[in-house]
């Protein structure tokens, strides 16, 4: 079988498709990367071509296509159980399900004031409660899982729910906001992984520049 | 071990309460309902008692609390085998997963502007393009699952899928949308379950009208 492949958008900015690719690349699973970049103007022409619902990512792994990354992360777990992708224990898988989803459905305040940047400079902005809100259920997710798993990663070792999170950890840090002792070293154990430093490397070395994502 | 309780907001409205009760009832896993209603004027804060987001459906197992309806189903799903609420066939189980994370990120104009109602007499609506956009997009989905499985159900037997976009088939229905053939078969197929059946009387009787879902 050839490598599944992974369809995604900008590094840079691309929040979506940051959480497949991490998760695979975390966890040793390999793809064949098609990055296909945002055309601002055109409306992403080019992604109806292989996207379902004409958004990234999308994982094409023989016959099936899979839209949603939550859905992308699931299937490689499933398909890659070496990956260990979810939590083994059941609370914490339960848990772990719980807080992508929550992912998928909520935080709308910060995901649309602070979009992902790997490439902008540690800078605050103007904190509305909405955002404050957001931020203050993240910290206290990240926080309660830490502390039951005992940590370095939300479940103990890397998991589904890390790769959910890690365009959010990309968020508090670089729009600065103040964040708990055990919340901060959570987010340098995920900037350190090199599946993380590989994926910022390239980000910040693309060359297109989207105005609206400039917060 | 005692039944899993399940916390539900009415059954007239709580289109979310709806897919994890409706996914639990249809495969026979016993729980223990528990119905908190809408306050509307003082912001649920009946809810925060149980609910680490404040927000209906929440599942007590044991130890566990689990929020968002998809985790409560896919908790089911493992727990409860004998349940078969994921399809077994991968390509099944991959492409049901990618629909009910769908169902949880998108369709805003519709979900907006018609709110789940099983007392509402059908009737239509003034149909924007976005809404037209999101229920072109949700026919277009079942119609092809149902292609690919044969149907009755999206995935062959029923499956989380169905639970999740139960409440859609109830706005498809009410606020009376042209539908294709397969479509309105399946919506016929889904209000047939004895589950349905149980879920529409109970919110038919209740006294509680909420203005702001009374599109
Ligand atoms: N719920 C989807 C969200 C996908 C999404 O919104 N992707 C963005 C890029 S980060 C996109 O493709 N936008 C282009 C568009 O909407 O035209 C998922 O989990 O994958
Ligand atoms: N993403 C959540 C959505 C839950 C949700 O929005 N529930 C509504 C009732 S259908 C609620 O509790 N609203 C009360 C509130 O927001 O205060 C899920 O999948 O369970």
């Amino acid at each position: 079988m050839p490598d599944p492949i992974l369809y995604i958008g900008n590094k840079n900015y691309s929040s979506w498709s940051f959480r497949p690719w991490i998760g695979m690349r975390a966890t040793g699973i390999a793809f064949e990367e098609r990055l296909v970049p945002f055309d601002m103007e055109n409306g992403n022409p080019d992604f109806q071509t292989f996207s379902p619902t004409g958004k990234v990512p999308v994982l094409v792994d023989g016959d099936l296509t899979i839209w949603e990354s939550l859905a992308i992360l699931d299937h490689a777990a499933r398909l890659y159980p070496q990956s260990h992708l979810w939590p083994e224990n059941t609370a914490f898988r339960s848990q772990a399900m719980a807080m992508s989803s929550e992912m998928v459905s909520s935080f709308m305040a910060l995901r649309s004031a602070c979009p992902m940047n790997m490439r902008r400079e540690r800078k605050p902005i103007e904190v509305t409660p909405a955002i404050a809100k957001d931020v203050n259920r993240i910290q206290s997710l990240w926080s309660s899982s830490l502390e039951k798993s005992g940590g370095p990663f939300l479940f103990g070792t890397f998991s589904i729910a890390d790769a959910m999170f890690a365009p959010v950890v990309n968020r508090l840090d670089v729009y600065a906001f103040e964040t708990m002792p055990e919340v901060r070293a959570y987010m340098d154990t995920m900037k350190a992984l090199p599946a993380w430093q590989e994926w910022e490397t390239a980000g910040r070395a693309e060359p297109w520049v989207v105005a609206e994502d400039e917060a």
